[in-house]
């Protein structure tokens, strides 16, 4: 494993634009650390593809961003955790974390005993959050329910709109009646529905970002050591007005530093 | 142009299923060609990426399709027609047709003045459509509009529910209140929400469905000069049992002959 230079910048990458939630934790968890994000909106999304597939371009991305010097990589996107890190961890000299086992412990601090999961349909079949949540406490019970519709909802500005409500209400439907006492977002598109989650499930859940948990991890690891200027890059592989759009409703500012790029 | 051997098949692209619209119509009105499919799931969906990766990832596919033999090439998708057509009518030796010019010409034979599109944000961007009906008729009103959710609801296979209804009211009102008379599905995906889109604008509108047309152009191109036994192969760059489910539900019956690929 390398060292860690205090000045380079963290890593940070999805598949697209869901990977900005994360982003936007680590940031304010971490507020003098520099941060590059590659979104690889030329592919979005990875939920629906094979997990050859998605191994394939998560490495591709992780080398990319490896030439930039970052220290450390934060793999912001649930099905690229799921499918994918172990090859990056083996493959990269410096730390890799996904967003899978932060979600799955913060599950396991909230929960008397029934997760729900949301996610992509690449997730719930890898059993990713299943197979987390056992290595920590085999007792618990853990319910996977793929989600695909709330990603274009998010990513087409639909989050809070009466539609949104009526797909969330058939998603958590069977969770709600299954007595579901926690519920894990995850995928890192769904903390953009949150609210309207929260409509739907009430008082009868926690929710689980793992956004949230992702960035605190982040900065066990990276301590409080940032010592330079802080600075945001933005990498993305396809259609960068797009992705600029969507980044300014995502972090609630203007994103500066914006650079398209080949994989 | 090279001659066309009568038995070579015909080459059917889009990127993932929704052209499978287009080879259903394709083989009702030529039942005795041979037909290669090839849906780039790896990379799908296209409606929302530049038209500089269209082009690439279509050039890529149809260079596939060559070395399979084929005598012609349908572009089944309005966002690869409007991004790529050109080039690959350039480029390729045999003949490529695409699904806008079809559809614009069953718009202009249908409208009494002010014909609505409705499409992928690629597609409507591009302003394909309004070109391709003016160059026919520069009279003509014609009404461009995104409508980025049907593709993902057609494929999660939430055609004809409640939320697809409420989708579509969202989209087609605009064209309603505008007065349209004539609505053109523009993306090859809509025509499995055609039962939807129909309830929603009621007697107001005719609809296009440019698969039909487009089918009916293929046929005046080849004739009905297929001779052997017609054969109908798949090629998917990815996921192919995702879309062995779909592809059964959108040709009501099950494929046989399904390849994986990478292009």
């Amino acid at each position: 494993m390398a060292s860690l230079p205090a000045e380079a910048p963290i890593g940070v990458f999805d598949s697209g634009v869901g990977g900005l939630t994360v982003f936007r934790e680590i940031h304010r968890a971490l507020p003098g650390e520099s941060l590059i994000y590659l979104g690889d909106s030329a592919r979005v999304p990875y939920g629906t593809k094979s997990p050859q597939t998605v191994v394939r371009y998560s490495l591709e991305a992780a080398n990319h961003l490896m030439q930039r010097g970052i220290k450390m990589l934060v793999v912001a996107c649930n099905t690229a955790t799921a499918a994918a890190l172990p090859t990056l961890q083996e493959t990269l000299p410096i730390p890799v974390i996904g967003v899978v086992e932060p979600g799955a412990r913060a599950a396991i601090a909230k929960t008397r005993g029934r997760v729900g999961v949301i996610a992509t349909e690449g997730t719930v079949k890898s059993h990713a959050y299943r197979k987390a949540i056992h290595t920590l406490d085999p007792n618990v019970e853990v319910l996977e329910c793929a989600a695909p519709l709330f990603v274009p909802l998010a990513e087409e500005g639909w989050a809070n709109t009466h539609v949104a409500r009526e797909v969330a209400e058939v998603y958590l439907e069977p969770l709600i009646d299954a007595g579901v006492d926690t519920l894990v977002l995850g995928c890192t598109h769904y903390p953009i529905l949150r609210g309207t989650i929260e409509k739907v499930v009430g008082d009868s859940m926690a929710i689980v970002d793992s956004a949230e948990t992702t960035a605190a991890w982040v900065k066990s690891i990276v301590g409080d050591s940032a010592r330079g200027e802080a600075e945001h890059h933005f990498l993305v592989t396809d259609a960068e007005e797009r992705f600029r759009k969507i980044a300014a409703e995502f972090l609630s500012r203007d994103i500066e530093s914006l650079e398209l790029v080949s994989l």
